[in-house]
């Protein structure tokens, strides 16, 4: 077992993220034994037909036995609930963590079900894709993605640094934040994106004089490039806005102001407003490339060759 | 040269789109000679040294001469300028269309400066990439995309199926179209997912309490995937969107008034109307997939992988 693993790992919930874990830790020899538990008989059967874990458990209560790491997996409006029935159950020393989008709202849901000895450090890996469920899991998830940790004051130190060991070992960056700028800070990266895509993809969906099928033949117009996270899991993303309610109705106005001023600008025919805006935002996209956050090919590798090439759809 | 081509061909314009159509005329061989022009000198010396054009002409007017097909590739804002200047100098019996992602208004612009006995057929292929300029270009960006023609009521039927025929060849999906039914459509698969797009990244470049540096490091929550559109040429879209005022402004109501429902929602708890609507809209992804107008590559084919592989990012 690698230096930055632990002996017995549990996994609470066995989705795009849980599994991910359990194929990184393989690779990497990050557990001793991973012990898994999931909400559905079905999740559970395939966690097993794949291999994920080492032992399968029917409640999260008996999967965190003896565990030293335990990382719930579970949507973030779940977190209290599994608190509630692990807490009795953790060992003196585990590092408990998971790995939800919001963190000041769980962060208090969990934490009161901690016991004394035991290390809650929060944590949230920036990464997925739109696909959910123990198949979609894979171990390069996490591979330059960055995960942040927002521990609350007072944590212990050594096992803040354990964990951002672990995560660093799953081929992670690293960064410690608070639980609220991190709130804010996903509410303009990711929440406002997902909720603005789902939008568009339901006005596109029930439009009178534009059927859905027209919708679907012309999305190569732009459209379709919000479709891929308007598919992303409905249970999950549901709670992330229930749960950071306050930042993303913040950010959210922004939005909307913003979107007021180019209406604005488009009803009166000011065209140096729009090309300012646009010209701008070619910057932003530079930056995202040249940090290793997004790739470089244009219409995201999706060109199609006559002869079968790397990234060429058939 | 292919039955479907034309001895000479006029390229007005020599961007993504032009230089994409003289890729794929070569290709199939649908040009006996391709006469081009552009703006500005710059990129007619840089569409010389591609090898694009046969001929490079300094005025539209010079380009046009003798040509069977005349092919506007200007942004819509240009068009009448464009027609202006040559139509004292097209040849009888030529075609002219454009490649613009608004119809309604260019027609208008075009049409009166067309002489009788020249075929005005406007067109719009529903294709691009975020990447502009004649380096840009390529010839498979037509493959399996739709081309919408909207010629107006009496147009020769001989010069409309000629067109068509054109299209296809350089590997589209035709479609004829009314000029205001195309407008209303493609204000809600592209030239709405392009506003909010720029928008969103013009809100989250512009936040007090999230840095630019923080946007950009944890883009991949969602974020990254609006900045590919909202790196789209700024002149092409601005003319869209202040040519395509009506179409755009009815469809911004209708998604404002969307997203208000559903920031209400938010703000009241309401989790079965998020459910409902996240539910709802992986249907469309689907469509769209198997349509054909979409890769099923999750994350876009973005997935790291330690071993090279087609798709993956280094």
């Amino acid at each position: 077992m690698s230096g930055a693993g632990f002996d017995r790992v549990a996994l609470i919930g066995l989705g795009l993220i849980g599994s991910s874990l359990s194929h990184v830790m393989r690779r990497e020899g990050l557990a001793g034994h991973i012990a898994g538990t999931a909400h559905s008989q079905g999740t559970r059967d395939k966690a097993v037909a794949l291999g994920l874990v080492d032992s399968i458990h029917p409640s999260a209560a008996e999967a965190v036995e003896d565990a030293d790491l335990v990382v719930l997996c579970v949507p973030v409006g779940a977190n209290a609930e599994v608190a509630a029935q692990i807490g009795p159950h953790l060992k003196a020393g585990a590092i408990v963590t998971d790995v939800g989008s919001v963190k000041g709202a769980p962060l208090r849901d969990i934490a009161p079900h901690i016991p004394p000895g035991v290390h809650l450090v929060p944590g949230h890996p920036v990464a997925g894709t739109e696909n959910s469920g123990p198949e979609s899991g894979f171990a390069e998830l996490f591979e330059n993605r960055w995960c942040i940790l927002t521990p609350a004051g007072g944590t212990d130190e050594a096992a803040v640094a354990r964990l951002a060991a672990f995560w660093r070992a799953c081929g992670s960056n690293v960064e410690i934040m608070d639980a609220v700028h991190h709130d804010h800070v996903l509410a303009i990266t990711s929440h406002i994106p997902h909720l603005i895509a789902y939008n568009i993809v339901g006005t596109a969906a029930h439009l009178g004089e534009v059927t859905q099928s027209e919708v679907i033949k012309y999305s190569a117009g732009g459209f379709r490039d919000f479709t891929r996270i308007a598919a992303s899991d409905p249970v999950m993303w549901r709670d992330v806005f229930l749960h950071n309610k306050e930042a993303v109705l913040e950010m959210l106005g922004r939005f909307t102001e913003d979107l007021t001023a180019l209406q604005r600008a488009i009803r009166w025919g000011d065209g140096k407003m729009l090309f300012d805006l646009f010209s701008h935002t070619r910057e932003i996209r530079r930056g995202i490339i040249e940090a290793g956050q997004e790739v470089d090919a244009p219409d995201f590798g999706r060109r199609v060759t006559k002869e079968p090439a790397g990234g060429g759809e058939a």
